[in-house]
């Protein structure tokens, strides 16, 4: 076994001691993969890493079970089409000690069908999810991590220039969307999203991006995400068409100013609600309170949104080496939205901006 | 609502009384997309659909909310980010009846912690997947089903030829991979998947496209699918360069015959089984039974893999409109592998190919 692998799940058996969990049950997804280094294809066919304090054992599909055999000496409890995953399930419970589970830590992200599958075989055993174990590792880097998400990040910054030089007037969001896609490829990055909202369609945060044409007097939000080498970036700018909307100039002083309070609230120590409320209260006591209408941002790792959520109800403690969003935003329904992100990671010091671009407006001229 | 929405809904009610569900829950993926014609952004926030006898409500975060209110007239219960979803989830189940369900319809494919966070508000209610209910609707395409997979198919057909065109020596699985996704996006299609397994790396059913380079002798499973119009693609074919390796022309026949016999055993009142353990027959009786590794094929609609499975454990009853695949193999490891894979549809009189590219071998010339 690896020598990160080894290192990994031994401070996983750590967290799991201290959440008085007694099984731990990971479909192929991206927590696997954060602990193994890979992950098995992943479809409707019933596959679970199995990790008790005394062992780890896999319920693996006999189809994926070569493909997944040179990427880790785990023990494989393989069944077939022909027979279904029940009499597997039972070998690798009795494998790893699980069978009298009493309180299971399920990979949240999962397929329900997975984690049903092992619930109704516990009849009583309660359930948690990762936060408190795999979930609280994942959210502190390590050099390697960081080294990846720096790298995407100015990737990003490249990709943003590369929609700054498409929107113009008569372009639509798509075709913006596009030109990023193409930069990321440029760099061996994999497009993973890019939502670029423009004019009023700016003021739904998760617009999904159409062909719609930008036009004079548009304020554009532009929020794009790549992955390279396993990590994503995600960063949001605004850019405006010629001459920005009324009240444009104010409002994005105030979500500038929102940022920078959150930056300032974000120490080692300090609970993530707080750097919620930091960007809040500039928005709040602004007037436009009731136009923030999502928390102020979330982990990026090897999920684009994964713990620790800034939001007014988290209650996780900040720690050196935590990567995540600052992202407030100010949203008015038939006129525009802005939303300014980065993506920062602690330090003792404080926050440190992966991205080398400024937060000032782009204004395209027309 | 649209007819098309009101019609699925009452057939989906008429199966949830049959199946003896009080209660369905979608998570925001394709089996809501069917239902709905949309679903809202997927993300770690809750978001269901409830459906009972009576009503259906969402559980909406209020983020998505106006992205998805052009879509939908159903009611939502709204929770933001500072809050959770706990009492959205109430006011949701109150709003359809369904606070004391007792048997709970749960969509397999969504996230565990959606599913467990409405079973922990239900305790003592039992629940079920959706094969009996919405799953059984979904086997049977209607003609506007139809009409998007088979022009998809035909698209794939050409994408096939992309990729004969592009397998000769020296050129790489991704090399090949890349020409079958650029021929997609030519014709207006999204790739979906390209398995390219030259040699050995064949004999891995599942095998992750890599940097191995074709060389001569190489038997090459060519696996691909794209998708337009939200219905997808996906075939099946082999090629060989130059000269195939020894015994290939024996197990391809082997195979093409098995295809042949599921075919003939495909019929509107037959059991999914028979069909499998008629491909299955031909191939252990030919002495290759233990290389044949995997079921003999799954449904295709707007999931690549989704019901009737053709399994040898699969009671499903085939009717007419059901669309599915049929893709016997042999893998010999360490040699090379054969699959071939039509997807048809039902007809009274027996199945329908939706390709017309035959399942001969194709031959590069070195």
């Amino acid at each position: 076994m690896p020598d990160a692998v080894t290192d990994r799940l031994e401070a996983l058996r750590g967290r799991m001691k201290q959440a008085g969990a007694d099984l731990l049950a990971l479909g192929p997804g991206n927590h696997m993969h954060w602990l193994l280094g890979f992950h098995p294809h992943a479809d409707e066919r019933p596959c679970l890493l199995l990790v008790t304090a005394g062992g780890e054992a896999f319920l693996m599909p006999a189809l994926n079970a070569e493909g997944s055999r040179e990427h880790t000496a785990i023990t494989f409890h393989q069944w077939g089409d022909a027979d279904g995953p029940d009499e597997a399930l039972t070998a690798a419970l009795a494998d790893v000690g699980g069978a009298n589970a009493k309180m299971v830590v399920l990979d949240e992200t999962m397929r329900a069908d997975f984690a049903l599958l092992l619930m109704d075989r516990l009849p009583g055993a309660s359930h948690q999810f990762t936060d408190a174990t795999l979930g609280a590792l994942r959210m502190c880097k390590d050099n390697v991590e960081f080294t990846f998400l720096k790298e995407n990040a100015l990737i990003n910054d490249r990709a943003m220039q590369a929609a700054f030089a498409t929107a113009k007037p008569g372009v639509s969001e798509l075709e913006v969307a596009a030109a990023v896609r193409d930069h990321f490829k440029s760099e061996g990055a994999a497009p993973e999203f890019s939502i670029v909202g423009g004019g009023p369609n700016g003021a739904f945060p998760h617009h999904q991006t159409g062909d719609r044409k930008l036009q004079k007097g548009d304020a554009v939000v532009i929020d794009i995400g790549g992955r390279k080498d396993g990590y994503p970036s995600d960063m949001t700018r605004m850019a405006v068409i010629g001459v920005p909307p009324e009240g444009y100039e104010e409002v994005h002083a105030i979500v500038d100013s929102a940022v920078k309070a959150a930056l300032a609230a974000c120490k080692p120590g300090v609970k993530a609600y707080e750097v919620d409320a930091a960007a809040r209260r500039v928005i709040t006591e602004a007037g436009y309170g009731e136009y923030f209408v999502h928390r102020t941002g979330h982990g990026l790792g090897i999920d684009i949104h994964e713990p620790p959520y800034i939001s007014a109800s988290s209650e996780t403690v900040l720690e050196n080496g935590m990567v995540f969003s600052i992202e407030p935003g100010i949203y008015l329904p038939g006129r525009f939205g802005i939303r300014l992100e980065e993506i920062v990671i602690l330090r003792d010091h404080g926050p440190e901006i992966f991205s080398e671009l400024p937060r000032t407006t782009h204004v395209v001229e027309v």
